[in-house]
Order: structure tokens, then sequence, then C-alpha cells
């Protein structure tokens, strides 16, 4: 079976990618022991590949990754997937035009998160990046659908790829697992230059159209022009 | 003599154990110089492994850990014990279920204890984890029982495995030194993230039915079924 | 062609440079995922070697260096030029005696841009550096000659080699690419020390004679007397 | 000669230990880019092993050492010695049991510094180092004995290791040049705990009988009995 086996070579280049971009958390001071997620989609299939649950950053590999169907079911791997699964899958059901999903309890946005407040769009990498405010999602328990329904009501039909849980954390999206942990890195940067910047003051807004201007342009413009 | 072949063996094992775990308070940024320290219980023994005093954490290995009676005397070793030995030995002896015990000066903890202040429970990973607040214990001095008395006090009948010691540190425990270490390092990442929220503002109150169904979940939902 | 051939020899050296100096930037924490540039003049050409756009740091070396010309068009390379290039070509046609520029969102400089407010002069490392304030330049959109005027007009005749862009982040300038990358350094630096001194009250000012006195020292006889 | 053998062989061993220590600075974020500097007496000889001037710490090694004489003059070594070397052959002179002195720029400390503000002892780890507040000194322009006579009138007769010269950084001091490196932590580690401490409140006093009581202990029974 022709299908088949093309999904099983891309399951297999995507357990390497994911367990890699895993990396990118720790380095980027986005987590601490084992609190933290990235999923790809599987193309073509309704798969997820995803973080074992509990296992910390060092010992992950192509190896101990697992793949989930898109109700968050194990479909293969040796070990249990996070628990965070099931709001990866409603995502990835809900948005098929998404590619990647990150979750993290980065410090800046979850403080943020914890006094439910949106962040104000007010450095121009944000405009770049967020093409507005990052968003706060509802306040939803772990166990059912809450926290991927709360992702997918607070982030339809808006630009920023994040969206502050309230009192949890940040989830983000993107075409591609490595944008979504893109995402993920500036999310937590804007929020601690934003905190910052507000502790002594009031940062200057930036006009309406300046920040049209500047989301339309990164989106178009910036970077190679490569495979994600 | 069977049993104290067994306990050598736990001591060897634990020796190198315990000198591991010690890796994860400078790498998590939990302490500087030398200060801050982990202990495991012997099982099936009235002894504890810990980290002798005033050595810096690049030079501790199984060879220099120190095996101490539960009156926190000198069993084995070629250092002296570290200085909150007593501490450590007083938790083993009165809450028999505790197999490890950790001590840092964390800076946002030590700040929450320095103003005598219980950290809220504002956060899913703080109720996760911590089941509620982490509590505030005493103003204790070192040199007898006062720190241990103060820190079996607090935590008896709490869900809270960390306690704020008032103008001193953090005292986490955990069944195994692995779990009080990684308590160690989820409450300076709380008490962090909870100082920053509250710079801005006031963070939201999670409902304590919430908060139980969370802690629930956590201690029995959450990782791998493996051994700790 | 003589003349090429030195020029030649510069840009192969310089690839090296600009692209070792790149290092600097996450070393220092002066920035996230490929968010900022460091570029170097071509001593007797009208060109630059600057960062390629959204590559990251651990992927920079000799060969993926930009070379552009003084209006920001590639000359040599595999890559688009940074985005931040015009801005960069802008200093170099004004500023001759510039060798170097950097581009950064460091945090707590990027927060000072973000209220619009210059960071006062009140440590003396900030006087031997600056000499003075680290002023604040106008909200300037990508895309055209504003940001580099910006640049150019709010530092010349300016002690400072650095400039708060606001709502943006900073620029700093050097005779070489090595001071200019030492000047992005200092700013995070001071921008930081200062912040966290305000936090708590009021820094004590530094008497304008006494800020003349250690600038003019510190241009003239710290460190060693070496080519740059 | 006997005694010149003996000191040039001081020199040899003193010239790594110092270039060694040196590597504590960044490890511990007391200094960015050159800015701070160790020096170690030494013994039997009115003589100094110091940091050469504006050399990065990467690059230090026993051969760029400086050797400087108790006026701060060069006396071996193909580099300029630290421009503070004035400061630290200041204390040699007139704290004859002194062995090591450190000045950085440390954050925390340096903002403390620049309200001129001591930082009071309201943490046990800060009565066992410190025995009480870290004291501030005069404001002092390099180039003359200003700020070596700030710092020997500030410490002399005070427990504290450790001065926050007023809008400029820290000085230590130690019996070994170890052990001012450990005042030179132990300052910005508890610089930055007593800050967050005090951002959300009031920290809590510690009685001064108990703060005496910490710092006799530490001062007598902490750590191994090995020569330093």
């Amino acid at each position: 079976m022709t299908i088949a086996q093309d999904v099983t070579s891309q399951i297999t280049r995507l357990r390497q990618h994911v367990a890699d971009l895993h990396r990118e958390l720790p380095r980027n001071a986005l987590v601490v022991w084992t609190a933290g997620n990235v999923s790809a989609r599987v193309p073509d299939a309704d798969l997820l590949v995803i973080k074992p649950s509990g296992v910390g950053y060092d010992e992950l590999s192509a190896d101990n990754m697992v793949v989930a169907d898109l109700d968050g079911n194990l479909v293969d791997g040796a070990y249990k997937p996070s628990s965070d699964t099931a709001a990866h899958a409603y995502v990835y059901r809900h948005m098929p035009h998404i590619g990647g999903v990150v979750h993290t309890h980065s410090t800046y946005a979850t403080a943020w998160s914890a006094r439910g407040e949106a962040i104000p769009c007010v450095l121009t990498a944000m405009a770049d990046e967020f093409g507005g405010e990052i968003p706060v999602g509802p306040f939803a328990l772990i166990g059912d659908d809450s926290i991927g329904r709360g992702i997918v009501e607070t982030l339809s039909g808006h630009r920023s790829p994040a969206v502050l849980m309230r009192s949890h954390g940040v989830f983000t999206i993107g075409r591609s697992a490595r944008d979504a942990v893109k995402a993920a890195v500036m999310c937590e940067d804007v929020a601690r230059t934003v905190h910052i910047a507000r502790q002594l003051g009031t940062p200057l807004p930036i006009e309406e159209h300046h920040i049209d201007a500047l989301y339309a342009r990164y989106q178009n413009v910036y970077g190679q022009s490569q495979p994600a």
C-alpha cells in the first residue's frame, strides 16, 4: 500500500524532527523539568507525533516519541503520550491548516495568563509575528476537550499564533511544528519585554495601521524562500 | 550478614544517585557556590546519604558523598556532612514515608520566605504539584532540631512537598530523592511566575474544587508507570 | 586589478569575522531565534558584510554571510541579506568613520524604547562607554530609509554609540564591528542595571563634570594598545 | 637567593590560580565583556597578580596575567594591568590580612549602589557570610587613591567582605582570592534575593542576636577543615 508506506516514512522523519525541536524549549528557557511539549501533524494522515508524558528533555529521541490519532489515542510508541495530547489533537481536528502545536508554561507569558490579561502590541517585533495583541483563552481543566476548544475558539480568525490559557500557560500553533516553536519563543520574548516596559510606566502605543503594515510585510517578505 | 550486604550495595548505588541529582541544582539555577543539598534515605536502614559540607557542585562524586545516621552523625565518608544534615535527619526520623529531602536558597522562593508570605495557588501547574499554596515555616536557627521540627510541623498533613522556611530558604520532601528535587525545581518555577504575575496586578484565583481536581489527577495519572 | 584583489581578501576575512561576532549575540542573551544582526563595512569599498535574513545563529558561517552595497542591494552571497540591511547601509553612507553596526531587540533596552525613555547616566560604567544618557530615536517603519535616518540623526554629534529606536530595539555603531558589538552588550547591561535600580527608588545622579572625566579617560586609557 | 626563588614559584602558581578564578565571574553572571577582575597578593612580597586590562575572559591564561607592585606599577607581564589595579593595590597596602580582592559591576549589587542604599540583612545566608548589612562606600573617581581609600575606610572594622561603591559596583575582599570570589558571588545572590523580596513588600527583620549567632557559627564551623 503506497499511502501507508508514505505515511510510515513521514512518521520516521517526524519522530526525529519533533524530538529535535523539543531541544529548543529548554534552550530558550521556556520549560523546567518535563513541563512542555511539541507536536507535529503527520501529512495525509489523521495522526500526530508528540512527546511522551513525564520524560525529561535530555532523554528524548526519535525512538521514544509517541504517535497518536486525532482523538488523542496511542497508535504507536512504547510510552504514554503527553497528558496534553487531547488538546493538541483537538487543534488538528478543527484547524486543518495547522501542522504544529506547542505548549509551555514559560514564565512571563504564564504570568500574564495568571492575571487573565492579554499582552498589548507595543513592539514592532510583536506586530511582525503576532499582528496585534496576544489574546487570553478561558480557564479550562485538563481531562476533556475544554483546553482544545478554548485554544481553537480564541485563535480562530485571530492573527496571533499564541494564546495565553488563563491561569495555565501558552499554546502556540503554526503551519509547521517549527513555526509553532518559533511562536512560543517569540511569545515569551515579547511577554518579558512588555512586562519589563510596564514595570516603570506605560509603553507607548503603536498605531493600528502601522501594526497592519508590519504584519503584512513580515508574513510575506522576511526570511529565505525555503521550505519550512 | 545478608542485610548488611544489601545495605552496603544500596549505599553504593545511592552515593552515585545523590551525587548525580546534585547536578540538577546548578542546572536549574537553584543554587550558587555550595549553598544547597540533596539527601536520600537508605532503604531498610537508619541511614542517609548527603552532600559533604562546603564542597562545590563540580567536585561532587559518589566518592565524596557522606553517609550519616538519622541523628546526623557521620557514619561513612572522608568529609564532614552538610551543615544541614541535622534538618534532613530530623525529617527522616519523623516522616517514615519520605525517601528524599532537598534544601536550597533558590531566589524567588527565598524572597517569599523573606517576607514570610505563602505562595498562593494561582497556576494549574501549582495545583498539580503542590495541591494548594506553598506554606511558610517558622524562623529557626541552625544548630539544633529547630529547622527539622519546623519542616515536619509545617508539612505534616499538608499536600505541599515544599516549605518556605522564614528568612532562610526552601526545604522539599519526596517519596524519592528525585521527587524532592523535582519539587525544588517546581517550587522555584511557580515562586518566580507568581511573583512576576503579582508585579503588575493580582493573579486570578483558581476555585478550590478545581485545585482539588487538578491535584488528584496529577498524583495519579501523569507520567509513565515506572519505578521512581 | 590590485584594488579589487585587496577588497576580495578583505571580504573573505570579514565574512569569517562577522560570522564569529554573531556568536556574541546569543552568548550575551541579546537575541532570540534570528532577531539581531551584525555588519561590517568593507574597507576601501562601498560594501558591507551582514547576516542572511531569517537564518539561526547556530547555522551562521563565513559561507552564508551576505555582501551588499551601501544601498542595501545584494552583491555576493547565496542568501537574501538581513531585512535590516537598508538601515545598516544608510549608516555607512552617512557616517564614514563608522566600521560596524549592530541591531538587537535586547530585553531591557527594548523596554526603555517601548516607553520612549532615554536611559539616564547613573553608573560610572555608563559614563565610560556612553559618555552620558543613551538617547531615544524616532518610531520608524522598516521598508525605506526611515530607520537609518533615525539612527544617524539621533547619534550624529552624540557621544553614545547606542540609540533606542522607539517601540523597536537598539542600534549600536562603532569604529569596528567588534566595537559595535561591545556597545550592544554594554547597552543591555546598563539598561538592565538602571531599570533594576529604578524599581526600588531613584538612582543618584552623577555630576556632569564627573561623567566628562570618566568618558575622557575611558576613551583614551582603557585596554591594551592593540589593533581593534 | 632563596626568598626570590620562593616568590617566583608563588607567582607562577598564582598566575594560574588567578586566571582560573576569573572563570567564576562569567560563570556566575557577575560580569559582561571585560568588566570585572580578581587579584591575589603574592605571599612574602609586596606584589599582586591581576587581570590584564580590556582582555576577554575566554582569553585569560597564566601567561597573560600581570604582576604589579603595591603601588600598582607593572612589574612583570606583557600586558597593561587592569585599570582597577590601583584600587586593589591600595587595599593590600592598608589591609595586611587580605590576600584577595575582586571587583565587579554585578547587576543587582550595582543597582543598590546606584541608589546609594546598603543591603539590609534579612536572610540567614547573608548573616552567615556578611554578618549584617552590606555597606555603601563613597562616590570615587578612578585615577588616584579615591576608590581604594573608599573601600578600606568602609570595610575596616566591618564584618562584611563586600562594599557597594556608589554609582559604580562592588569590591570584595578575603583572606584568599577564592574567599573574595565567593564573597562576590554571595553578594550578588543576596542583592538579587533581597531586591526581589522588596518588590512585593517588606522583608521581615532578623533580630541582631540571631545575626550574631549565625555569623559566629558560619565563620567557625562551616565547610571542611582544609587549606583555603
